[in-house]
């Protein structure tokens, strides 16, 4: 943790940064250990360059705080306490001045931005969000790990939906039973509103799991991940049910092709945007580059969706320690819809794939 | 859904507030009748004194928007669309000079409002959240009917549950149990995380639910909602799993007294603060009132968490229409945790009671 807050200070001394405000969980939990979701109340984690940080919960709080392993600081306030006093006295007894403070823009709400213009009215305000991306988007081995149990049980629920793949049951009977298997091994989160899509739904990229029922000859394309100590996995297979087309077959074996491809091009040194385009690539010469409407992929950790995205524009080298997804997939409407997703982390030298469940068609029968 | 816009625009009028910017899933599915989780892309409703209101949202959602009965104009934006230069067009067709504008203070984040400062460098910001609450306090037949409805299977989510308990299962298998029963009846989403507490983490009003093993002689609390059609309930139950010590039986029968007490206390013109202290008065009177250390209860509709706050200073006066729970609790702890929650709605001179699971002690054995 010592070590994530300490390169926040080298960027706050380098952008004259006096104060940085944290207040998402995600960000909160990433630089003390400490995760809540303190729902309306405040959360904040307040960093200085050379000074002590401390954090600010609910007082009923301070306990799990501690025990997540935060030894410094902590501010608990009470329903009838007035924490922007609290935190105004704590801050000033630590800096004098505050001319520039970093705060989530995209997190901190009104309400409490015109707080902070009272506490502050000298300053000027920087968003926090660019370095915090940067800093998390380089996973540490602990964070590996966390991944690597996530994607194990990714693949086990996708394991398990295919066993439920039946002749009458419809998409959400699939959903409902893999996700109680999941809870039955613990899981209490899942990364996303799980999609177990098939036929026509699964043609859309965005589709919604319902009362379709599954039938012979068709698609079946699960979309799903597993929260494990705050570390999300995100996998996407598509699996036959029954005899499919030739149509179906050329589509399902152009999109793993180029899976493969942007697996292959995935190590040190090479953009975003050469690995998005290895794929696409591959895709648009198979003359499907229409029915491919989104990104190859993005990063993932404590969010499901982070640094680095992968697109055709983003010229971001990629580095050891980054996690990211690759998932191409061609959706042409009335014919079929295939995705295929594997979550990836960047070796020293190439690529290691976390999610395992095969990729080769799989045929239930 | 006009006859709410028309009460807005009446506040408007009467608070010289030229634009009005709703930006909450929640406030805009009130005034629109479309209901989206929009992710981190902008989704906002935009509404006048005089001239007509637009929606604005990404592209791909028009369709569903229309379909959700909005028959006004829609701006959709693509990913590569500017949403703030076509929203400052769309204000500055219907309206020349803004001076002063009405946002969700506690929704909208710096990063938007920075935008709409730019848009409106002439413009003071107030909050609209507080007449949005109070709108949405008073709710109509279509509203008070789908509650009923969320109330029904809660109502069963509770029977459910109770015949879950059995010696050897932890509090996750029930609370597992119950929700798959819930999904196999079409529920898909709960009104927040469903507890299911026994024993000593009972005793605590904020337990999380574990493996912890129901035994015999022990409370079981069950706390949980359903959301249909978007509107939610929250009952909650303990029962008895075997025969339980009379200190035990002495707490619930308080608890009881108090929650009854209180649904009688409630009707038109009565304070919220009353019935607060209806019951925490029979709590203190039988020496438990430091163990009841939260408010009687809280609105409820398409937020789980609404107006009216039921709490014993709050002097609004209840009138026909509103929803709100009564769920006075004791909390001893190592003796026992009791709570009992109904959801209730004032009727033109009383009260009708929606949650109807038998409040009379359930001993299951």
């Amino acid at each position: 943790m010592n070590h994530r807050l300490e390169k926040l200070k080298s960027w706050m001394k380098e952008k004259n940064v006096d104060v940085t405000f944290l207040t998402s969980s995600e960000n909160v939990f990433y630089l003390s250990g400490y995760y809540t979701d303190p729902h309306e109340r405040l959360l904040a984690l307040v960093v200085f360059q050379e000074q002590e940080p401390f954090l600010v919960c609910p007082e009923m709080e301070i306990y799990n705080a501690k025990r997540a392993g935060w030894e410094q600081e902590i501010i608990g306030f009470s329903d009838t306490d007035h924490p922007w006093e609290l935190i105004q006295t704590s801050i000033h007894k630590r800096i004098k001045r505050v001319s520039k403070v970093a705060i989530e823009k995209e997190h901190l709400n009104v309400e409490r931005y015109e707080k902070m213009l009272e506490l502050f009215p000298q300053a000027s305000f920087v968003s926090a969000e660019g370095k915090l991306q940067l800093l998390r988007m380089i996973k540490d081995a602990k964070e590996l790990k966390l991944i690597e149990e996530a994607c194990a049980l990714a693949d086990y629920a996708v394991e398990f939906g295919c066993s439920e793949i039946k002749e009458g049951k419809t998409e959400l009977d699939v959903l409902n039973a893999l996700e109680y298997a999941l809870k039955q091994k613990g899981v209490t989160e899942m990364s996303f509103s799980t999609m177990v899509l098939t036929g026509a739904n699964a043609a859309s990229p965005h589709g919604n799991p319902g009362e379709t029922k599954i039938k012979k000859g068709d698609l079946v394309l699960f979309d799903l991940g597993v929260v494990v100590d705050r570390y999300c996995s995100d996998i996407t297979r598509t699996v036959a049910y029954g005899d499919i087309n030739d149509k179906q077959k050329e589509i399902y074996d152009t999109v793993l092709k180029a899976q493969i491809a942007a697996i292959e091009a995935s190590k040190p040194g090479t953009t975003a945007a050469e690995v998005d385009m290895t794929a696409r690539k591959i895709i648009s010469d198979a003359g499907y580059g229409d029915y491919f409407p989104h990104r190859l992929g993005h990063g993932l950790g404590i969010s499901v969706h982070e640094y680095p995205s992968m697109t055709s524009t983003n010229q971001l080298r990629l580095e050891e320690g980054m996690v990211y997804t690759i998932e191409p997939g061609i959706y042409v409407p009335d014919v079929a819809g295939v995705r295929i997703e594997d979550d990836v982390y960047i070796t020293a030298d190439g690529v290691k794939v976390l999610t395992k469940f095969p990729k080769e068609l799989q045929i239930i029968k």
